[in-house]
């Protein structure tokens, strides 16, 4: 689980960078699917991850719009603000937080349950469906996008799994 | 980790049943990004899991090209001749095959070392970021993708993690 969150930050920081080579313009341009520009798949994504993180500890959501993060600083800034809490909460995982529950109200009302292990899952996934919606802009930009290799990155031999 | 692999298996699923509604000229269009097609695209995952599933155990890999499964269901029959194989070595995981090392001939004639842990996360990344990119193709097409939520499939409840 630590793994994969750890590869999701490394290729995010590695996308953070890709990024650097384009334009504002070309960061913001609206595009067909996933959330609609490349700046704000990465901003959802930051967003996503710190408010499930949040829920699990019944901590208040993060509920900003993307309006005020239009620039790559803005939402790397943003990313490094929440990155301490989410890394704290990912490095203390243990397997008995696998079958808590969380209580979650849908816009309907309804309420759901999901246990935090699919809570956990679901942020990891989350990311990784994102990105790949990233790398079929990148080409349609003519670039080539960041690689989504997991292995040769070092990733186990640095901490436990 | 099972449950990431039991995630795969459901929403490959559900995109072959959404291939059903394209033609096949639509689902072998090529396209830009990724590995070119949709159903080329869905030809990759499977061809990826078995193979790195087939490296682990020592065994012969699989080494045909996509010209010979150009159609939804000859892929899905390819899936379902793969998966008893697949699902026997994810159901017996266990964390003592975390750090088993894998050693892996590149095309150049380099070895990397892997390890066990490092190539099953791989092998579940490297569908979800593919599957991320079906979701683009699939609204270019002016569809809705399948949903690539994780939280509220019932995975958890369903078996161990």
């Amino acid at each position: 689980m630590k793994t994969l969150f750890r590869y999701n930050w490394m290729v995010r920081e590695e996308w953070y960078r890709w990024c650097e080579g384009l334009s504002e313009e070309e960061l913001l341009r609206t595009r067909t699917g996933g959330v609609g520009s490349i700046l704000h798949t990465l901003f959802h994504i930051v967003d996503v991850e710190w408010s499930w993180i949040r829920l699990l500890q019944g901590k208040t959501d993060f509920d900003e719009s993307f309006d005020g993060y239009k620039s790559l600083n803005q939402v790397r800034k943003l990313d490094s603000e929440f990155r301490s809490e989410v890394e704290n909460f990912v490095n203390n995982w243990d397997d008995s937080m696998e079958n808590q529950l969380l209580y979650d109200t849908l816009p309907d009302g309804r309420i759901v349950t999901d246990t935090w292990g699919e809570v956990i899952r679901h942020v990891i996934a989350h990311e990784i469906h994102h990105i790949g919606q990233l790398s079929i802009w990148a080409r349609e930009e003519g670039k080539k996008p960041v690689s989504a290799n997991l292995i040769g990155r070092g990733l186990i031999s640095q901490s436990n799994t």
